[in-house]
């Protein structure tokens, strides 16, 4: 239901990655060709590890419920800082209602989360699902998004000490809750979290045909590959994002994270393995 | 935490209320002297009934975050429209989030709820609260407010079948769930509700020293100490509000709402009579 | 730049025009197929001459700078009031800001004016042609938009006179300052206006090459055509409007409105007359 | 009709001055007492020039049409960057329209320009203030406020060569349009004005009774009168704010700028000048 992108590497302006490529995710906001919808009019988010920051420290974040085409401030911030790692997302609500607190990415402590997607039915199972939130987090709920409540399960089932298997708990819960009351794919999208070091990025859903998800290639490869694209002289060797549809169309330049997989951004680079199999 | 204005008489132009007098509800968004805050720029909303409409039919709403001092809509509206019930409301927050779900008047089906006040040390209580709303209307909570909660505790204790009795257990909950969890006094505010035909306006606090309340004198009477004030005649004969604070400094025009009391006004015009006992 | 209704006859609610029909106006607010830009997010207005209001009463308005697709506030207003002439603009802006100075209508007593398209290089020819508006009127320009300028510049030609002759009068200025800097095809679009009894709907590019207009076929028509179409019973003999696009795809219920074309629609019916000669 | 603080000194973070003090910026934007208005809620702009930005380059901004005193972006803006120069504003509107447009601080190039007060009657005025500004600077104009065309005209008159003769120049063009126009004191304000280098700080009305300006005292002499204030060693040795009214009740901390004077604060330290003398 929406776009996403995150990045890890050296640090650099923001905005070279969401405001300046040809399918920028700020493009995407208003016309995203590999969308689920086409439009993502409906708020955004950006979320920044600061450059310099001290281990474990928590991300800034500037959230809006306008679109994001036309946004003077994400142009102006995402141009002022600088950072290692950052998430930004933009929103194609369901329906109302449009708040901050529906904004992508979604924050608790040093951890950043967001998610493209949908728990189907989501009415049905809301109640349950945040139920099996931990006490002392359901307080933190301050939207009415599924993505939100998703969030809230992964930290209770432990995303601090072991991402892949909390996000995989928090989804086999939802799909469980969904089950039960008749849902028969509950669970749909792809999501990021970070803790400030390593980008998560999870391609899943229940019926197996989840939003699109792709990873940039090797920067250095890349530029043996297109030694005249100047363009990718702006990045360092270790720039990686991973994200909703390819930046631009330079073939080679976006490779697709496939179904059911978790990938790993780190300093050592990127790698991919099996996550949860729809099938079993 | 607000201010507030319930009507019901004669149909008219709630501008008549809302905009025009001295202390109208808009001029205490900037400035209201008996408030617990002065400023009340947190959002607002404003429900009417309108005029002819069905009986049982769902109340319009207007609701904006900003605050209603310069709301050119709110100007609008509230002049475009005649009703003979309506509800507006000012709201100073405790924090963020500001948006449109945390601004009362709620509404469920043909009712209005609105509060002026706070559940004490919500964050601590809220989940068993949400817990105690029945499961069907769990998803109706859109917003983070205590308020939006105890209108559904409301409705939970059968608000529809009988008002006083379901807002009097929504309380004696609230300071249930609070006292056990350590709080002195859970439960600060006045309320109002209205299924279309009547208001019920309730004055209560936990600790006896509730938020001020007050009602209009009855109109003919007030005719008959002002003979000179043309403003009267505006007004039908069965016209009354009950309000926050006086909207001007007629003596004898605004009476104030008793501690431990609900004023019901209907067609009929207005009596109180005791509710819950603070000290019981 | 945007997509537009205007309505005139038998009050109803407006939402039956902007909510209801299949590619109603909020509809298109997310996806116009004949739009110059098929989304038109960049916010809203809506402005109703009320039933039963005055000759020469001022109209209503609500405008928002959010996109209408998930606006719950104008799905509550159209459908709270009833009205026999009123015009909806759904915004595609160039660029910011994004403001409610910015959305249309504009009104000026008892006026409305709407505009789809552009005046060329505005920023070369704005000090000039806001100059020629008359200096009474100019402090009432609010906002940024090229299109206010042409209203401000219209109602100084004598709208109120001579809407017709006003409006062709404000155009050829438009031309003439735009020729004198340069600029070849200088203006562009389709515009409504009204002053609450009659709807002038205007067709015309310096080019010849204008924003899509279509209008309404003669209702007690339409319904011989389709007797079996039951939404036809909701509307009036004399319901017309005038439209960016089609609002269903029922074939013969809209009707093109020529290039250099006026369009007049009251309470006698349809007609359209040459207006200006694009090729003169 | 608003509060303003302008910093310079050893880079900081400007949450440091915008939220923290007991007068914060922040806090006067809900109560400011020395204000000519105690809430200054209609929006707030923060521009800031980045630690470490080339000699002239423009800076960063995030304006808001939201009050700043529950805005979640500008703690997270504020507490994210660190900057030697900002400046900070909140609004009280004299009323509609409330738009980001007409929030502070204005920006040309590497210049920034804020004001408290009035150009007193301006709608009678502006035509003919708007006409003296150069052309081409004419369609920079985006907003409603006087303040606006204030910094237009002083940029015409030559900011960036003379700011003090251009601000001067630009006042009294004001009050002899004003004059003429038959407004006895055309200007009331207080103006701050920066390169990225310098800060300009003028107090100036016709009347001779300018809204309220302090600067701050030296920092390594507060600390010798303050030893036990620990808020103290946040503060560089060159560190100093010009701000509409004390950001804390330390006696000596702040100091009055006189009336028709203009205060020049740059790395070398603070000193005032005469300005324009009103009884000339």
């Amino acid at each position: 239901m929406c776009r996403w992108l995150a990045y890890t590497g050296e640090p650099l302006q923001p905005s070279t990655l969401i405001l300046d490529p040809v399918h920028s995710v700020v493009a995407m906001s208003l016309n995203s060709p590999l969308g689920a919808e086409p439009v993502n009019g409906d708020g955004f988010g950006f979320a920044w590890y600061p450059e310099g920051a001290a281990h474990g420290a928590a991300p800034s974040r500037f959230r809006s419920i306008e679109p994001a085409w036309h946004d003077e401030n994400l142009r102006e911030i995402s141009r002022a800082v600088r950072s290692p790692l950052f998430f930004t997302h933009v929103r194609a609500a369901g329906g109302p209602p449009i708040q901050q607190t529906n904004c992508h990415p979604f924050r608790y402590e040093n951890w950043l989360f967001m998610h493209n997607g949908v728990i189907s039915q989501f009415a049905q199972t809301k109640r349950d699902l945040a139920l099996a939130v931990d006490p002392s987090l359901y307080p933190h709920i301050r939207g009415t998004t599924d993505s939100e409540v998703l969030f809230h399960l992964a930290l209770t089932m432990g995303l601090a000490d072991d991402p892949i298997k909390a996000v995989g708990d928090a989804i086999r819960m939802i799909e469980s809750v969904g089950h039960a009351a008749g849902v028969k794919f509950p669970m749909q999208g792809t999501i990021a979290a970070s803790d400030g070091e390593t980008v998560w990025a999870f391609r899943y859903s229940s019926q197996g045909q989840s939003r699109t998800l792709f990873h940039s290639a090797d920067i250095p490869t890349l530029r043996e590959m297109y030694p005249d694209v100047e363009r990718l002289a702006t990045f360092g060797d270790h720039a990686q994002v991973v994200v909703s549809e390819p930046l631009n169309d330079l073939p080679g330049a976006f490779l697709e994270v496939p179904e059911s997989t978790v990938a790993v951004l780190d300093r050592t680079g990127y790698h991919h393995e099996p996550f949860l199999d729809a099938a079993a």
